[in-house]
Order: structure tokens, then sequence, then C-alpha cells
């Protein structure tokens, strides 16, 4: 079994409209200090135990997880002993 | 200069529909190994230098990032040194 990490988020290059509308918002509750806030997707994934994981996860998020145009992803796997 | 890292989860006791269709359209694509998603929020922080920086975080998360009545939070704080 493993578990595995996912964070999807989007390139440097494009705008993050989501992310300047909670800056301003924490700018208005008195959070001066923040100066940027990027959003992107955090995806817990549990897998059956299966061979060459790594290469089948980067086929995931390139298929489905991710939209290379825009986004960028990074996983991390973690092998789960069963208790 | 802090750069945060926030991950934003569902509570496991919190049905995950957007999860469901997720593993759903893995399984059409034969990704037959995946027995769980759950799908969060990342957000990058970057924030200028303030005293008390974990507080303020944490006071922005329950006021803001996440929803305490159905979602977790946890960050992490690293302190940038301007090169």
């Amino acid at each position: 079994m493993y578990k595995v990490k996912v964070y999807v988020t989007l390139r440097e290059s494009v705008l993050d409209p989501q992310g300047v509308a909670v800056k301003d918002a924490l700018h208005t509750m008195d959070y001066a200090e923040v100066a940027d806030v990027r959003i992107g997707k955090y995806l817990e994934l549990q897998l059956e135990d299966v061979a060459n994981v790594d290469e089948r996860v980067k086929e995931m998020c390139e298929k489905l997880l991710a939209n290379t145009v825009i986004e960028d992803y990074r996983f991390d796997v973690e092998e789960v002993v069963p208790s």
C-alpha cells in the first residue's frame, strides 16, 4: 500500500486571481505582512501495491491531476506498512 | 521574509465527492490500484518579517484560509534569507 501526496501549483508565469483575492482579503483583516498568495491543489492518494508506482503516478498527474499547460506538479510516494 | 506552506484538507468524517470523481476517472483510465483520493488546498504565502508569525498564520487559517467546521489545516513556516 502506498500513500502519495501530490502538489499541483500554477506556473510562476500564470496570474493567480484567486491568490490575489485572498491576499486582498487578508490585508483587509489587518494582515499587512502578506506579500503574496499562490493557491494550488493538494491531493492524497492511497494506492494498492503496484509495480513502478512512481511512473504510474507521473502518468496520472500528466493525464488528469494537473493541467500541464498552466500547472506544475510534484509528488511524494510513501510506502505504508500494514500495522 | 517568510515562506509559508499551508495544507487544507477535508476532515476524515466529511465525504469528498470531488475525490470520488477523480478516483472513478482514474479507474476508467486503468489505474485500478487507486484505492482512495482526497483533494484539498495547498497555499504558498510570502510574508514580510513580522513578530509571532506562527500565531498570525494560525489566525489567518482559522479566520479565512480554512473552514474549520469541515476542514483541517496545517502549515510550515520557513524563513527566507535574502540572497
